[in-house]
């Protein structure tokens, strides 16, 4: 190993308790995108990701407003401009932490059990930002790097990104670079690193139902009128059919089908029927008919409810008749389907068959479009490299069942293209009450990020 | 008018503001029985009400704990053993006040504004309770009563009444009575004086449904294993049949028909449809096919969607695939129906339609069975005799669709009937935001009463 590739290695492995103290600074910044209630800690999320840019030498460092929540951005451009230009992507928002009682310890307070990290954007995505950010450090502390490097963290990815199109369309030239490397996309398992080279899309919803003026007495009234509860859960009761298809109109007309090749390599993927079952605690798996539970979770769209309210949800029995009733949807989306063409299906179902004694509105939340990268790029094959000299494997390339917005607007507005990538595992319950990090996986997405600024730059 | 009857009638005129301050001081206790916060509040207003029952110089009085909440009780038996008793009941528990940000005036802080009183309980049923106190201090104001009278108030009423038929059957003897006053039942209208002979029985239950161990990512889960949102609809949606029929398997067989002398009496109702849009803002009406809607809001049984929670409620986009799912679901029971058949044929209805991965449960919170009374006792025909004096018409008999447990208790289990009426209106919202009374009506009810207790006494 060169010496200073070694170096930066070394410098890593010394300096792993800072990084972990860092890793608990941030995550101590509740830092939540879908709750107004917190945009003073998205914006000293914000502060902190400046501060430590500062640090680390970079310049031209701003925090900039969007339509949306702010993005933080800096530069190092030392390399020259015959060198190559590297943007690296990161989210600094999270999930909401609730339930909150849910959680073995304090969601906000970092705390380490074991070999895992627990806390609120522990591995989504707080713990690969503070790796992205230390494997540079790492290269700069050990003679600089040979790639000039752009950061490029974003408030809200777990909102759905509203604001980051226009942001990027105002600023194509400060965010111009060659690629992209994306940490947000996880690891099949600790022994199996992965690069994703697919991502669904995503059409979140609100459907709101709306029947009699104010909430009525079931007694007087029931029986009368069309209870609005009764018939939203009808509506989406005749969402799916009974081979688990979605109904929306000409819903499956534009999606891509899997090919021969892809559906032999999901055959091989360890996402089968019992990994599934481990990790939902579900004993019978159910979906679209036809397709495994691998080629479901990544290659076919779906439609789930995220929420759904309606009248009395206390304690006891209220005998009401609820004036409207709320449901939140989301389809996740394969390649070639448009989330503004679902917006419309849905939009259609509802009105051939809601009940005309109802009023309702259907708000489109946010939407992705699903992307699909080429998997022999330079970039691409020199983090394939970097991951086999740590995990003495070739990576996993596969599809992945979620959506990065961000990287459709790369692909589309700055012709980037994104390494997908990162060190979380499905074990990591992200989204969910004792989130994780897999610390010795951390520990060693750091060296392979190290290893991936080298071989890139060579 | 003979002269005591005529003072009775001056002295609650005389007292008619003083009145108005005792309700304003029961409604300001927030005794709402179906949230556990409230228990202080539901004994405060048992001990305003003991207090008041000591004030008007009854005997014997008590706050009886129940295997549920607590009876307020108390006895005038001056007019002897040979002289007949009433029992007047009474509920001091009110419905919750949410949603709270619908009221234009404080809930719990009377308020009036033209010629109504509002707040919660102010119609359903403080007002009335106050009302029966008054007409009864008004005739013990004025030479004593020739009836013996017993007051009974429960505080549990709007939460099924669980603890009292124990309760009944412990105290047969205390609670004694040749007849019993119940004004909880309300007028069709301001100038139509009603008298109730049927009432709606109800089954209460929660359906709970959990899938997955914890909250999923909708990206990494979604379309491997079934949502409990997306099947708690599926299940809903298909309890109703596109004519408004119930589903659940034999849910029809003991229904006892409307017969035709009761149909014309229906038709002939100001309950029509124009009034039924008028109340409820509703323009296209709903329900089983065959049956006009007078006839579906009282004689015939229904099952409507009370409450519902899934998953993410809160502001903004949260991409979850939730663990579980809850239905608050009820259904109102014509006479010949049984509460526990209902509850099995329900539970049959998930057992035989739900999918083998989810697990579920169905809690039944409150059941009672429906009533129907002779017209022609003599109580029935002194209250009618009473409100022909107060508006110059003859009452209506009617069916109400609403539930009242303690009829069917003291009809099953002390032989005592019912006379069913009340002062309250169709537009008080009872039950929801603006609750209020009808002053003018309150009042003329008042002096109802005092005509229906020497009535009775003649």
């Amino acid at each position: 190993m060169p010496d200073l590739r070694k170096a930066a290695i070394e410098f890593a492995h010394t300096n792993r308790d800072r990084f972990l103290e860092e890793l608990s600074e941030l995550i101590a910044i509740p830092s939540i995108s879908a709750d107004t209630a917190y945009r003073k800690d998205i914006q000293r999320a914000a502060e902190w990701l400046s501060e430590k840019l500062k640090g680390l030498g970079f310049e031209n460092i701003q925090i900039m407003p969007t339509a949306g929540l702010p993005l933080v951005y800096g530069e190092y451009l030392k390399a020259g401009k015959d060198a190559q230009t590297m943007m690296v992507y990161g989210h600094y928002d999270v999930q909401p932490a609730d339930p909150v009682e849910q959680w073995d310890s304090s969601p906000f307070e970092a705390s380490i059990r074991g070999d895992r990290l627990y806390g609120r954007g522990a591995t989504d995505m707080k713990g690969q930002v503070i790796a992205s950010l230390a494997a540079v450090e790492a290269v700069l502390q050990s003679g600089g790097s040979s790639v000039n490097i752009k950061f490029f963290f974003e408030g809200e990815e777990e909102v759905g990104s509203t604001g980051l199109d226009a942001a990027i369309i105002e600023n194509k030239e400060l965010f111009a670079a060659d690629f992209a490397l994306n940490p947000d996309a996880g690891m099949l398992s600790a022994t199996l690193p992965t690069i994703t080279y697919a991502l669904r899309g995503l059409a979140y919803f609100e459907l709101h139902l709306s029947g009699p003026s104010h909430d009525l007495h079931s007694g007087l009234y029931g029986g009368t009128v069309l209870n609005p509860a009764n018939e939203l859960a009808r509506l989406i009761g005749g969402m799916h059919d009974a081979e688990g298809r979605v109904l929306l109109p000409h819903f499956y007309d534009s999606v891509r089908e899997l090919d021969d090749e892809e559906r032999k390599d999901m055959a091989r993927l360890p996402h089968d029927d019992t990994f599934i079952t481990e990790q939902t605690g579900v004993e019978i798996l159910h979906g679209e008919k036809g397709y495994s539970s691998a080629e479901r979770a990544s290659g076919r769209p779906t439609l789930d409810v995220n929420g759904l309210l309606s009248g009395y949800i206390g304690e006891g029995a209220k005998t009401v008749l609820p004036a409207k009733a709320m449901a939140k949807i989301s389809c996740r989306l394969v390649a070639d389907q448009d989330p503004e063409e679902v917006h419309k299906q849905l939009i259609e179902y509802v009105e051939e068959n809601i009940h005309p004694s109802m009023t309702w509105e259907v708000i489109l939340h946010s939407k992705a479009v699903a992307s699909i990268s080429e998997k022999d790029s330079k970039a691409i094959q020199a983090m394939s490299k970097a991951m086999k000299e740590i995990w003495s494997t070739d990576p996993i390339f596969r599809r992945e069942g979620g959506t990065i917005p961000v990287v459709g607007y790369f692909q589309d507005l700055l012709g980037v293209e994104s390494v997908l990538t990162g060190f979380g595992l499905p074990e990591d319950r992200m989204h969910s009450p004792n989130e994780s990090l897999h610390l010795p996986t951390w520990e060693k997405g750091i060296d392979a990020l190290i290893h991936f600024i080298y071989n890139v730059g060579e």
